[in-house]
């Protein structure tokens, strides 16, 4: 049987902006915010800065003007705090909680620096987490669901007044755990990001082909298989679209990767005017490029440092690679 | 460390056809052909036409016009040599052993229809393989030197005359047990094809970036390191290129992708006025093409059925899939 592949045919996304609305978009996170204790065949590191809501609102910030839905304890640094604010990042729906600790995990990579073992998770504050999204920011268009419950999810989105394209991450504790509540969040998705293991478990299904187009069937307008090294695969109504990673040779730390990933997808889609089948493969394109910066050190480090024109320096060489006229 | 990827900038290979020619340009492969017996978790088929002859001749056929050199024993049935002499595969370099028998392979596959474990191995008539090019043959410009041992490859070289393309797959075992043999086949090479694991093999190496510049660096002009279902990478003196494999939900029979890929870029590079960055690519594109036919059947059951015209139209979803402006 011949799949059908991405074309630039009929559009049936939500717009990307309000026509006529004045840039940088507003770009809504609600993720968390954490501790990482990173541990890699080459090295280690303690207590970096990390948390779904960390890299991807960092990442935004070479797009848009990122507001950040999380919640942290009393132990949460201020000079985390500063790396997101002296790029612009609201902190507005930043909750601290009295009393309480900062979420924390532990993980280490195995040799082929993709898969990896989680050593120690400790909720913390996440374990309460009852997002409020601030009145400032109810009117966000774009909005990155990170790594979360999906009932937090759920409850952040419900909070929004009329977004136009909504993203999410999930992961598999949440497909083992919370499938009922996964169900009811995909059709409020225009995309749902996996990655290839969480694809596979999701639907019982190896073969990623086959289960991207299950997923799908689940109600979002699109599914996203993250494939790490791999690259990443998008499933939409228009077919099957699969692209490479940016190759670096120097992968630090993967912790963030996805996340980079995803906020350079929604950062660059909220740049354009529509999503059409060409912006989204652009903005996947954007996504590998500021995915190849985190991988390079640990935590934030290698993304505090990117510049946005060695950005555009690596997504021209990425086009390029893939030029095929 | 910011990786150097493929240009359109300055050339340095071969021309892939003398300038003033007459198309088609023949194709020279040497390899094995064989009885193959498959399992994988879905079904099974035993005693297809297999070996790495069959596919990569067959799928030449599309592009021009191969000549084969290859050992078969005496139960090497017609109507397998039927298959590709009605393609007009000129079959003068195939060597009938008076009571020998012809190679056998059978193999398993894993669930993830990517990794494999060879279950039986009978060398037969290939133990004794000292291949013969024809005089017919020995002013051959483009040369696929299939897997079978460095000696071996080696010694069908020395016979051409003056080739201006030559490509040469290999395996983990000629790696592990003949590594001198494949160090002085290597500088003889415009293009090394090896898969993942091998190049993660002979280099010690994890990162495919750096074992791919290891391996560009024994001296062959390219290096292209094959992934299975994620695509392959190439490696020459542009830099990287990361190109995906094409993606079909219909995946019964691996068994040849890595062939049918390798004939797929010899055989578009042989239409080509030269080899250049950007018809390199082309030729990968085509190469994943052919492959995505290949892997949907057992053995050569699927290609036998495709038009060149199927071919076409999976090569233009292809460039719409990578197109990124």
């Amino acid at each position: 049987m011949s799949p059908c592949l991405s074309t630039n045919a009929s559009l049936h996304y939500h717009a990307a902006h309000t026509p006529g609305a004045t840039h940088p978009v507003s770009i809504l996170i609600v993720g968390t915010l954490a501790f990482d204790c990173i541990e890699t065949p080459h090295g280690q590191a303690e207590d970096v800065f990390g948390g779904s809501a960390s890299f991807s609102s960092y990442v935004a910030t070479f797009f848009g003007q990122p507001r950040l839905v999380a919640i942290v304890g009393e132990d949460f640094p201020d000079h985390f705090r500063r790396i997101l604010s002296d790029r612009g990042v609201d902190l507005a729906g930043v909750h601290t909680r009295e009393g309480g600790k900062t979420f924390r995990w532990r993980g280490r990579y195995h040799t082929n620096m993709n898969d990896r073992d989680t050593l120690e998770v400790h909720l913390n504050v996440l374990g309460e987490f009852d997002p409020k999204v601030p009145e400032s920011f109810r009117d966000s268009k774009h909005v990155f669901l990170a790594n979360l419950t999906p009932a937090v999810q759920l409850k952040a989105l419900e909070q929004l007044q009329k977004p136009t394209l909504v993203m999410a991450d999930t992961m598999d504790l949440w497909i083992e755990t919370a499938r009922d509540d996964l169900l009811k969040l995909f059709p409020k998705l225009d995309v749902l990001l996996l990655n290839d293991s969480e694809a596979r478990l999701f639907t019982g299904q190896d073969d990623l082909v086959k289960a991207g187009r299950k997923v799908l069937a689940l109600g979002s307008r699109a599914v996203i298989i993250k494939k790490g090294e791999h690259g990443a695969m998008l499933f939409d109504q228009h077919g099957i679209a699969v692209l490479p990673a940016f190759p670096t040779d120097t992968v630090v730390d993967p912790t963030g990767a996805g996340d980079s990933f995803a906020a350079g997808i929604l950062g660059y889609l909220s740049t354009q005017p529509a999503v059409t089948p060409l912006s989204m493969r652009q903005a996947m394109g954007y996504g590998a490029v500021v995915a190849s910066f985190c991988v390079e050190d640990y935590g934030l480090d290698r993304l505090t440092r990117t510049e946005r024109s060695e950005i555009d320096t690596r997504w021209h060489r990425y086009r390029e690679m893939l030029a095929l006229e």
